[in-house]
């Protein structure tokens, strides 16, 4: 959607390869009141969307530095580096930020399942105008991730 | 992550084919506390994710009944059937709900571009240790989007 920030509506109209520097974007970005940004975590080959997350800023200068996902746990109000202790660590291939700002896609190299019931994505239920279907399998047991 | 909602909680071991009614699933998703829920859009075939916007119950129900993807517009504060002025459609091939129903998913086939910039996804800038870049350029002029 269009911001309202000058700083993101400029670059709607800036060629291919306008840069901008790294410590000016993270003020730009639009966390929320919390201080809080989504994050979509995405399998780089397949295309697969594995997750919805939230990340504050130093989540996310977590996650650049160390070249893996880092989250904000909002249940556990802590870094949550994704993995620590389930192995189930997210290598950072890429990451977008959307046009307005308030967005990520992290473009990801996922370690065995992403969901922490040992689906391989964490989006494992249809909907549709009628019912809500369980559309996927563990793909290993959920016991043998956090012990 | 892990749900507290007992509803979430049982179906983690529920068997393949599992069903619940539209209506339970409905009152069980996790609106955040301006009623709301992230909802990413994907390219259904291509696997591109298009853009992250946000829907109320109403706008849900309305994307199930009319197989169109309508969000709520916290800008303006009104349901946004995608593409009403713009002609930029999102035809509902599928919708995923994630593991603690806090998410959606939909699948969607994508008419024209999905950002107001006239560029096929909104993550259009790549973030990285040192800057940010624009990686994408306009498919359509974005002045023949909205007139």
């Amino acid at each position: 959607m269009a911001s309202n920030n000058p700083f993101w509506k400029e670059l709607e109209n800036a060629p291919l390869g306008t840069e901008k520097s790294l410590s000016e974007a993270l003020d730009q970005l639009a966390f929320n009141d919390q201080g809080l940004i989504t994050a979509i975590a995405q399998q780089a080959d397949s295309g697969e969307v594995l997750m919805l997350a939230w990340m504050n800023r130093e989540s996310l200068e977590i996650t650049l530095q160390e070249g893996r996902a880092c989250y904000w746990s909002r249940s556990r109000q802590q870094l949550w580096r994704k993995g620590e202790s389930s192995g189930q660590v997210q290598w950072l291939k890429g990451l977008r930020v959307d046009c307005d700002g308030d967005a990520l896609l992290l473009l990801v190299d996922q370690q065995g399942p992403a969901c922490h019931t040992g689906r391989r994505s964490c989006f494992y239920f249809d909907l549709n105008g009628e019912r809500l279907e369980v559309v996927a399998e563990p793909v290993v047991d959920p016991n043998t991730l956090y012990k």
